[in-house]
């Protein structure tokens, strides 16, 4: 019995050590196979199942603050792994902002489903582009930029489809990344050039 | 007048070598630059309107075999110069087929909008990998390889949202390609073991 | 007896599960190292003959139909592994034909090493580019383009050597991956608009 | 003499269109050539000076806010078109902060030339990296992550060089992309949970 | 008259400038379009024609050194834009040596089409891996590193077709870059350990 | 205990295995995660020390040739995986010369921090692109093109900061390359056309 269940701890850690290391495998290249079968799957049993991805079915759920998403990356679709792409569906209830982040590893292509949207991107130099689309309109938001999305329809939701470059491009929340962090308060109030109580509101409200 | 006609001409033969130039760059890069602004228009005056494409609004357009659909591809939408990453909109009237393709530069994720759709992609040894897909759905096919979708549903048109792992992936519609395309019949007869007066009525209903 | 059993059996489920990581792993990119040592090779026992692949010695096999062909990818020849290049001998008999196909992973150079050989590849407009080739000549195939050669000469034998910019390009055979797979009847008859009767034909003469 | 001028202004012309065009090639890639010459550049007077730059010999630039910098990208030095590497030169004075900023196309690695330094990097879930570094020591930013500098010594200053995986890794300074910028009010008050007047305080600050 | 001439001048600058532009254009990326048309060039006039390259019919041509060989690079053949491989015919004499080279852009599987030939390449640590391969073998260099190739046999020749991972791959000869351009003699002397007479005696050798 | 015995022994083995496979992983690639997390590492104990590399801190250590010098790569610094960049630091007595050689896997960005340096590099027409390099200047060796640096300065020494743009760029030092390897004596002597004698001599010095 004993002996089993160090052979069941072994191939557990096997499989623990063999999943660790696919989690960091780091790349986002072409394949040199026509998909990516995971460790521990047999080619054979691979049917379109393996291609398909159902967790969208009941829409994006509903949130808290507004936003509803789902995003599909590699993580939740492993035939992502190599396709250098993937996708996320937004609902916006009326009112919701999409707080100005970035997606530090591909462009993002937004479709709005239903209703309207105000998006924007601000670039390098600093200089703002905006736009109010409409239902059925796309835009384009460059890989690394910061930018927003917000519906600020008083009564109708939106709801957006998005695909990103990456098979997982990653979000970073700016203002979360900003002040819900532990960035010395040194560096806050040089930066923003705020005081210490103002800096530490801002904390507050990120945490 | 008639130096001003010949400015006037080797202006437009510039612009012209340069558009045929522009057309003939390769790449899907990444950028050096946050995006790619076109030759001939002024960055300052560049604004969100740049990064918009609203030729979807309307939604697909209908056609004569039952497939509507608009492509937004770097053709249709210049902001999307090394963005690596492009759309399409696809309406599919009951019952109506996109036949076998590839697209040879991208992978494609789909998601279905509306309706349910029938999938399937082939691999390199032959294997089908199919798949009935409901709204909400989402299914990738890997880059290059033959694929089809079809709506077999006989009173309800599917809609679907396409994103490509290029700015533009291209599509080689198989059917059209090998019996629209002037391929000699000895290499088709032998190719599809087929005599020469089947493979004249495959060429015909390619044409 | 049993523990050392159950040693082996671990061991041996480690070294599986890790050679089916290397058989999914997915890039084709450049190396962070001279060369890629195989896992479980020593490199201190490397010698030139790692670099060596001596299958082609015989030339290309005989062939049923005619293409007698030995590929030399990353499968055969592991030091191909991150160089972005692989090799094909291919024999033709007289009469014989390289059906239309497609490589998605690479474009592909081909060298007529003896006799003279009919070429031609379509693009994604469905334009043919063909020509007869001598000995001596180059051709290339973009890539993911369908493409096929014949050597219609009725005595004369055909040599080709190709090189792909992948060390796996892969071979997607169109008339057995559209007819030899199971792609349903609704979309075949579609897609080629012929009778069930026509693509039951098409089906029969692949399998 | 009018003709002259005509053929001087379409010349401009040409050398105008040609630059802009070079100014919007977008690709960070692999050379195709030893290295790339400028457009209008003869090949053969091209000598070491050309793969040298000069601009850093008096050191960084003194500056008011504390920060000294000078970047070394492909715009100063066309020779690293191509090269998929750049360099920046950083002076900070006691109590100088680099502020949150990002490089959206490429990585940053960091070596302290000079006195110490205090720097952080937060990832996409909001979690900082943080170390003080003194003279010698090597820091890496991961591509297209937030990050700061700061010297906070009160009475040495720092000086670093610091090297990027792309020929102009771009900087997103973001208090002033954030507040700098014309986002609306709505997105920041919703973003940042701050009053109007806060973030009116804020948008002051950086302007 | 001299109006016309202008433009032609004018004409001609342009098509210089755009030539020079080409030559400079450093990218070896994927296409975003099935393949590259040359500036200046109707694609609709284009055929099977453009996709072929004929200057290797008559073999690789005679050398006084004896080694004959004719590469096929983006160069000779423009239809190799943005395909990422080339081709090179090689013919050696009895006794003929490829002098040690590197490639820096790509690497190099070189299959022997005829007679036998002793080849050999060194790695980074100064390992030497060499083989004699016979007729019909295949051998890969990896990229950049130094290499040789040499036909040992007394009476008969040895034949080769190469193909490197890059439409243009390059060819640094070692001898005649290290002693045949003009680096100083402290450099050679301290960096081979030898006297500036034998220096001396090496650089006359290769010029 | 035995067992235990075997765990561990098992255990060691995968871990083994699994390092074995971490030092061929071949790729520099972009990251599909913020960075890459060693295997064996457990994310959440990391913080900003994994991304600090202290070796450099007592400068380049002091070497008999010299040159000294501390290399910075994924070898010596995990957190460089994937960031396409890495350093080194090299300190020239008087007199030192860094022999000819190349770096296969990167352009390299030299800066000088403190004396004068004379470089020089050459490309595959074999022409010498050199210059006398101040306190303060930058220079770029093209990735893969032989270059040297030599401090001829009597008195002072030299150090530089040098950035390439790989992960681990290699170092193929081409005297030792070439004469400190045992490539064959005909092919030295018809290389550099010398006397077996003098090649024997050029061996004797790089061994």
């Amino acid at each position: 019995l004993q002996k089993k269940n160090m052979a069941k701890s072994l191939a557990l850690l096997t499989t623990f050590a063999l999943l660790s290391l696919t989690t960091v495998r780091a790349s986002d290249p072409d394949l040199v196979s026509d998909f990516s079968v995971p460790d521990g799957v047999d080619p054979a049993k691979l049917d379109g199942v393996f291609f398909t991805y159902t967790g969208l079915r009941g829409g994006a759920p509903a949130s808290t603050n507004g936003i509803g998403y789902k995003s599909v990356t590699i993580k939740d679709f492993p035939a992502l792994n190599g396709m250098g792409i993937s996708m996320e569906l937004l609902k916006f209830a009326p009112g919701a902002v999409n707080v100005p982040h970035t997606h530090p590893r591909g462009a993002e292509v937004l479709f709005v489903v239903d209703g309207s949207l105000t998006v924007g991107t601000v670039d390098g130099n600093g200089k703002l582009y905006k736009n109010m689309l409409q239902k059925g309109d796309v835009f384009v938001f460059p890989k690394g930029l910061p930018h927003y999305q917000a519906n600020f329809d008083k009564t109708n939701k939106a709801v957006t489809v998005s695909a990103y470059g990456s098979s997982i491009a990653d979000y970073v929340d700016l203002p979360k990344n900003l002040f819900g962090s532990s960035i010395p308060d040194e560096v806050l109030t040089k930066a923003f050039k705020m005081s210490a109580d103002t800096i530490q509101q801002l904390r507050t409200a990120q945490n």
